[in-house]
């Protein structure tokens, strides 16, 4: 059980938390912060907060854990604003996408109290924003990565795990550079993919004739590419330079693959696709199967 | 009102066909014909055709339809068997993906009689597979592009047409080379992405690794990786030039996009990201939401 909880942010993702204690009756009040006086009103009024207010100091006084659910690039100034109220009992967590950036965002803002922030990354999402978008079943059978400091204390970690598994979720553990290199694989570079293809056809002049007959394939392939461009800008530059790295590794392959394309190697071609099939089911039983079926217009 | 259908290939595509036209209640006889006795018994055993046949002569005579439905490289074969019986009434059509390679081929077996082959592509499927997997609501709201060749008496197109038409699908035509321009983009080009990246992952050192965190936007974007590998080998190479000319376009839109994330230019890749999403949202209202439903597993 859980005291006071502060949530910085209360969209989709903040909201989402803070649905998920309630409703585990796990904390015993909560706290709704931010910007924004009509996302706050809406929190209050829907129900996701407790009480809601715009200031630090009443936010912090007494509080056990402080999740900051605020686009990434407010790291900075948000933990400036708390730093001045921040208890020396409090824990602070985040869900960004990213972490290697929040991190030294962190170090460089909180200084020797680095050691009272424990960076976080829930991996689930939705399109749609906001705190009407808020589910309290956001997180339920979802992973969400913690990537302990060295400066963390184990009980403070322990602290957010417990808070995540409330909410059902799956906690698991890497550093903050192997879940950036991680992210960068299996998510950042699909969403650049995605953008760069749609982008790519919009921009022909035939693309009204070549959209009519897209179908269920470009669909699918083409769904994260509706996904907020800031965020993903942001995203993109936060984790540049592991980004960098896999879109090299991808663009090799692909000049690889137009090499055996041209030369009419059936069989080359066929290694490749049939290496990516067994691959993709292998993961499809082994994971995807161990998640709960797919929310329409998710994200991750 | 059709009279005589031979139905050539059982398999998801034929099958769905025949069981379309049953359930409209448009053939007076629906003849099944194609190499593997076992899919012949299982057609007939479900219902999909009224009668099977190994021998072409047989299935061909009286016959006012034939609809060849076998992977597109057995076209060539099956139409030189089915030559010598063809009777000068009978239309002849087919559903291959790609279309420039199989008029060459029809072209060059059936010579004189190139008038007789009307050339199709009903744009719809699944990942199954075999009678079994046949739909008799497959084409139902769904597009089949007709591109029809000089030599086609415009009875005979539009008597393809109606067939199509009767199965609950949308008829749209295209010339042979618009239709191989077009999938190139929307279709052929995705899917050597997908199989691309899913590679790309499953070849590095730590694959178990990051296979276990792609969530639901890897799942969307690799879908069509889980495509058959012979069919898309077999469609790559048939449509080889266009697929070529949009891989380089896209290889050039990567090294654009990839230079604006080395160089740190979020506007830039906000602009690319932005346009993405336009265009995406766009094409989902206009075209996405004129369709049924998705169908899991659905490929095109």
């Amino acid at each position: 059980m859980l005291g006071k909880v502060v949530i910085v942010g209360v969209g989709l993702i903040g909201g989402s938390f803070a649905l998920a204690l309630r409703q585990a009756g796990a904390a015993r009040q909560i706290v709704g912060m931010e910007r924004s006086p009509e996302a706050l009103n809406r929190a209050l009024a829907l129900g996701i907060v407790d009480s809601i207010t715009t200031s630090a100091q009443e936010a912090l006084e007494g509080a056990d854990l402080v999740l900051l659910a605020a686009p990434v690039a407010q790291t900075g100034p948000i933990l400036a604003a708390l730093l001045p109220w921040l208890e020396p009992g409090t824990v602070v967590t985040d869900a960004g996408s990213t972490k290697g950036d929040v991190v030294a965002v962190a170090r460089a803002t909180l200084g020797a109290r680095i050691g009272q922030f424990v960076p976080a990354h829930p991996i689930a999402g939705r399109e749609s924003n906001g705190p009407d978008a808020a589910l309290a079943d956001l997180y339920r059978g979802k992973k969400v990565v913690i990537t302990p400091l060295p400066e963390n204390a184990p009980g403070d970690v322990g602290l957010v795990a417990a808070a995540w598994r409330l909410c059902g979720a799956l906690v698991h553990t890497l550093t903050p550079g192997q879940h950036d290199d991680v992210f960068a694989a299996v998510s950042h570079l699909p969403h650049l993919l995605a953008y760069a293809l749609v982008d790519d056809i919009a921009r022909k002049p035939h693309a009204g004739l070549l959209f009519q007959y897209a179908a269920s394939g470009f669909r699918d392939f083409t769904r994260i590419a509706g996904s907020s461009p800031e965020m993903w800008r942001d995203i993109s530059l936060a984790n540049r330079d592991a980004l960098l790295g896999e879109l090299d590794a991808y663009l090799s392959q692909l000049t690889a693959l137009r090499a055996k394309l041209a030369a009419g190697d059936g069989p080359g071609l066929e290694a490749v696709y049939a290496n990516a099939q067994r691959a993709r089911r292998a993961w499809s039983e082994a994971i995807e199967t161990a998640e709960p079926p797919p929310r329409q217009n998710q994200e991750s």
